[in-house]
């Protein structure tokens, strides 16, 4: 079972840090995550140009030896064009792609339709990154059938059932959720893993939590969870997505840099605030 | 970790049937049930009178060892009779309520104010039943630890996090997941069991999908979830709450009564439709 | 176009107050209100059994010359009752229903079949009470339509377009909107009129708004509307079913009893900043 | 009160074509189109780039006398260039945002901050362009009031109570609805205007509806808005963004371009069936 961090992106001034960048995932990497998941939402994917997308690929495959590569955009020649450019890298083992997002009036074909001609143009496997509320449609197991070459998913959604759907009616496909809430949960029935934010900043917990639950040691994996839903808990009126940023300091101990407007950082407040909210799950998710 | 039944309700021409109500809860207590959850949704509860709930309560009561009995009702008089009248049975160790229902425009003070009227009318533990597909609210985890006298709760929901973190807040709650899709979920992480309409027509298969988790044989475990959610996606647009009695038909070999109109019997094709729809899954789940 | 009042339904420790029921009819038809709705939401009509429901219809019959009964109920047999009952009553002009509630799982089929169940059993008009927020399921205008029989409805829906579309494909339906946010957009565009809860404290305020938009004055017509919201922005929070019976207090100056728990009555806090909350709104809907 | 038209933005091999962009604006525009509404929704405007945005409110500049500029973007300094750049045309009456979309997890205070900023950008108007639906989050008029420095609104929103809610709270602010649907509800309440879609197809029947509504002839009005309903629900499950173009051609003659994959164009067959489909409304919409 895969534990598989989604990325933040880092910025100064507007632009980006891929030192800072191939850094933390050579940080997050050495301390138990398998994969990284670039351009995803946490990575600020769809607010990024085509440029800065093959530039964090670079640097990532660069830094992990297993990748994910995010291209979702609604203009479909650049989602084509990153699929493209990401068969330079060995250490990409899937193109994923959220479906087009933002119109809400499009029809089943044309959702089809994208991830067919997705698939399509790359050699390497077609993941789904499937986010009902970011992208305001659901392509659910049956759908994702239907559309015929999608060979993996991220699930981000609350119900675990609807993420094992996907593996009933495909039993080959690659399935993880994307929710940090589920972790004990996708661990515990068996998925192929986990995409989960937290990996950016407790990616030691997270390793120790699927080992508990390799172990059969309950208790300990939902004490983890548990601190884990704490620091969510503090971290999202705040704005989650700024939140992480933080977060990566926090617990890491190290500058993560930070989003770009409209995605704005904290301000010294929150940053304060989250601090002391999180003192405890800290206390409780320390290595 | 506890499967409990909420019971199926049998009506003949409009009036209940207790003795098959009786002979039904013996037949699924022996085959793994460890519990009776009387006049829940599946029991029709908002559609019995108090009359018709206490001739329920009486017979469960002589045919199960173990008994929650749901009371909730749009008038808190008809709740309280019933959480007094439950006394009688010691059988009876939680009495469990919906919130108020139907009505939209009900303050966070008013629906509080019903749990506390109910805990203060009963020395049996007071249990929530909280789901918001049917009663339009949701009193999660925060709102259930602010009512304050709550000792357990079944949640009717698709997200186990949103389940997790009952236990989470009131690490003394018993904590029940009602769904059908999330049984292996529920057990996987380590929840006090199930509530689930399925154990009236698979008792056998929840026991053992139970043990194949105590187990870790997780891949045995999935594969009856998966023969469930196959049933529960045939049963389901035929109207659900009528299904189950077929389903009980279907699966246990006997006539288990009928609903009462407007939740109408399946005519006779939807129950040709049905039978056929879950040939597959029935050979998966034979005991 | 119509101005109808769905009465609020007076208790005194839980028993109905029969003679006031009739009076504050007698009140608010006097002031401009042309029909009644009994049994409705505002009259608490699912929280009521089979005896008062007839009870109140008796009162209101003989003090309002305009009848509509809502007669939805979980038990069907009840429904029918109550449909027959209203025969021997002139006034009543229509019976209404809201579909079957609570039970998240029932089939188009099921619903479809409730409604021609009813209209089989009366002799009068029945109308379609859709209340999607309460009632968990939207019968819209095709729904209404495949069902065949329906002769008029209430639309309890912030979407005007919805309540417009059964006038579009039933153009000889009675078609009422059901918000009070919506009187002004509904007397607009020429719907039959409105049920509105409103009609039980500002009738006066309803009638003028009506001439308003008659007379093409919008601003003056706009201006009443914006009162009424604000009377909503501030009762709703404190559970709009309770306010209701404190604004008929506050507005027309009498006591019009109280709700039935767990429609528990505002406390007198409540009701303290209910009447300083509205005191401006009051000036601006003063006759 | 005005008829506002979100121009669909033509492309010829995913390259914009400029000309037939000014020509059908200066033909609708003579056919009683007030304003033009620049890289909207239906204009694909999420979907383009900064460059394109550009070209597109030069040649409507050249082609209207009042354009209002939609420059919402995820990367702040693009969405602030973008309303700069609109200085130099006196054509523009006002800038528009929709507020950061896709991402679900931002605070209010970044959204705030968000419109804020821009409005500190520019010496035009500011216009919120709220589109729940699209967007995934509602800036509505209690959020709106609060940014401080809305100078109108674009309201995408099936309640016309919430669109009518900005005119309360903020009685000199200009307060469309863009809901197609909602035409005649809009003029009849006194909206300042409509923001429609199908502006780009029958903008001759618009501007019959608004005479009509202006005139007291409601039962005419209707039967437009009803038209223009029927035309709706055949072109929304084809995919409503893509159907406008193919309805410019069925209902103008001329073509209108295509959009950008992926949102495709119709395929033969759908726009064969949506020819037909329409036919009936077209005969009701002809002037």
């Amino acid at each position: 079972m895969d534990i598989i961090a989604p990325v933040v992106t880092p910025f100064r001034n507007g632009r980006l840090d891929l030192d800072l960048y191939a850094e933390h995932i050579r940080n997050i990497t050495a301390k138990g995550v398998d994969a990284i998941f670039v351009a995803g939402t946490t990575g600020l994917g769809p607010a990024l140009s085509v440029e800065e997308r093959k530039a964090l690929l670079e640097a990532a495959a660069s830094a992990a030896r297993r990748v994910i590569f995010q291209v979702g955009s609604l203009v479909l020649d650049q989602a084509l064009a990153l699929a493209k450019y990401a068969e330079r890298f060995d250490a990409v083992e899937a193109i994923a792609s959220v479906p087009p997002y933002y119109f809400p009036r499009l029809s089943e074909r044309q959702i089809a339709k994208y991830f067919r001609d997705l698939c399509a143009a790359t050699t390497r496997p077609v993941y789904l990154y499937n986010y009902p509320a970011a992208v305001g449609r659901d392509v659910d197991a049956k759908a994702a059938r239907e559309i015929g070459c999608l060979k993996g998913v991220k699930d981000t959604n609350d119900s675990i059932a609807h993420t094992l759907a996907y593996k009933r009616l495909m039993p080959h496909m690659r399935v993880y959720n994307g929710s940090d809430s589920l972790v004990l949960a996708s661990f515990s029935v068996g998925l192929d893993g986990v995409v989960a934010s937290s990996a950016n900043y407790v990616p030691e917990a997270l390793a120790r939590l699927r080992e508990y639950v390799a172990r059969g040691d309950l208790e300990r994996a939902r004490s983890l969870q548990f601190a884990i839903d704490e620091v969510l808990e503090a971290a999202r009126p705040l704005g989650y997505s700024s939140a992480v940023y933080e977060l990566v300091e926090i617990f890491q101990g190290y500058d993560a840099g930070e989003p770009r407007p409209p995605i704005y950082p904290l301000d010294p407040e929150e940053r304060a605030w989250l601090r002391a909210s999180v003192a405890q799950a800290r206390s409780k998710l320390a290595p």
